[in-house]
């Protein structure tokens, strides 16, 4: 086994990034034992490649008591140990979460929203985090549990924007990296790491899977991780292009007027299935129109064709709905 | 629950089935619980619309020894009460399976050589075999262990061609019926059967899925059969259109002459990914080239892009080859 950071880190493909790293790079790094490896092997990549320099993030949940501090020395020893600049937060998610709210959606959003700010505050164009290939096949799994289209088998993006109206991307160097690999190399270099501050985050559904479901399907093919992450990175790749199709058409046939929008029932028909249900996926994923799901396009679906579905309507929640007028599909706001 | 044959044959999809019963009807019935209920189910439906009478087909693979004898008389006593005609054969697998062979893979292919021979003989259009939608879900799961992509996970179709050359159809009315109700059917009406004899074709990667895996994913979502299923259903409608983008693209662009076949370079290379992808797999399933998998579609990807790459070559299986030449890719027989 190699131990250099050019064989864990996705070299190749980083290297077709455009403006990665120069462009500046946050270093999202929680002190466990996967983003203090990442920090290592990138600091040691871009420090090779007379790269600037990383900065290093860092945000305490308020989740750990005291260990929570000893997470953030060693991230700031680290960094300082490199010649890096580091941004330590403190937030305060049990206070944040209101009853009834998921305790991990909300960690995710404060952590994401803490490390665009950081990356904006410094016009650095990316924010990279430690995002494993067993990570993947975790998610790809998951997905697969709860219920999902090709949509949701895409799992992990290896680089997508952080969010609407920020030029910041995520990026995941570690994307095709095994656990096992960054263990190694870890070992070999000696980081220092603490025990996984993100493992907090791990919902019991994510832990019963890789302590228990994993291990069973590694008996059945030891490559199980590898092949779950290729069909991620094939399954993006498919879905991509059927929702440009998608897309595509909208533009072409949607007609939008006073907060209504309508689609033209003989072409939707038109289309082949699967064009037809993104198309209608995407029309109820747009901001005016968030609440409709799987269920309400397949309900959408039966208005489409019989002649006797004329007026018919589908209620979406929030008060929307959907009405079939005689030659158009139109979607109303509350 | 209901207990009637319509609630657990898929009728509202069996109706859309051009010909189905009408054309003629073989069900494939092994003597165990999920094809004696099929058998009663399409018995019942059948009578209930005055369709033609079902045949009933029952292969003896030569594998169970005396209980093969009870297997086949179990299933020619009910077609008899039934009053409906009945072909029993008997194979001998064991000794048609050469040293090294797969005793699955063959027991298959005897079976539906079996089945297509009673259709053809019988002028019946239609195959109709017991897959339930648990055998879906598990094969859903065993693609996914193996390494898959979209295609893989289209899984067992609903309807499809038994073979090339042949116009019976092969048809699945259990597909979207799990194994509890068609077990609560079968008490209901006092289906007989036999321990399944079809188990001996469940491979230990399948029995595995079924009693270990499953049931620990059923704890995150008691739905998840149906969840996997679905899952299917679409990965089918979604790689049956990029199917058809990829063999159009070639209907325009393949040139064959004496044996080769050529594609220009610069086209593919204008492909969006998924097509280009699709369109290299189809090249090498094509009966000339049949070993090209995916790694060999990795391959050829590497030689399309670069200059230098001009007079490269992929080797494929059996002295097979493709050849980058200047502004084409060429596949040649051995």
């Amino acid at each position: 086994m190699k131990f250099t950071a050019e064989s864990i880190l996705n070299v190749t493909w980083l290297r077709q990034v455009a403006g990665f790293p120069s462009a500046g790079v946050v270093v999202a790094v929680s002190g466990g034992l996967d983003s203090m490896t990442l920090l290592h092997a990138l600091h040691t990549w871009c420090g090779d490649n007379r790269a600037p320099d990383l900065h290093v993030a860092h945000l305490d949940h308020g989740l750990r008591g005291a260990a929570a501090a000893a997470d953030a020395q060693l991230v700031a020893e680290t960094a300082a140990q490199m010649g890096l600049d580091w941004t330590v937060e403190r937030a305060d998610i049990p206070h944040l979460v209101t009853s009834g709210g998921n305790l991990e959606a909300v960690a995710r959003q404060v952590r994401y929203a803490f490390l665009r700010r950081t990356a904006e505050r410094l016009g650095a164009a990316f924010v990279a985090t430690a995002h494993t290939k067993s990570d993947q096949a975790e998610t790809v799994l998951l997905r697969l549990v709860r219920g999902t289209s090709l949509a949701g088998l895409t799992a992990i993006a290896p680089l997508r924007p952080l969010a609407a109206g920020t030029p910041v991307q995520v990026i995941r160097p570690f994307l095709n990296t095994s656990r096992r690999q960054i263990v190694a190399y870890a070992q070999h270099h000696g980081v220092r790491f603490r025990e996984d501050a993100t493992n907090h985050d791990l919902s019991r559904a994510r832990n019963r899977l890789r302590h228990r479901v994993l291990p069973e399907l590694e008996q059945l093919n030891p490559q199980v991780g590898s092949a779950l992450a290729r069909l991620a990175a094939q399954a993006r790749e498919d879905q991509q292009y059927l929702m440009e199709m998608a897309q595509s058409w909208l533009e072409r046939h949607a007609r939008r007027a006073g907060g209504r929008l309508a689609l033209p029932v003989m072409e939707l028909l038109a289309l082949p299935p699967p064009i037809r249900r993104r198309v209608l996926h995407a029309v109820a994923q747009q901001a005016e129109y968030p609440a409709v799901a799987s269920r309400h396009v397949a309900a959408i679906e039966q208005i489409l064709l019989p002649t006797d579905a004329i007026g018919k309507c589908v209620e979406l929640t929030g008060g929307r709905q959907v009405r079939r007028i005689a030659d158009a599909l139109v979607f109303t706001q509350a």
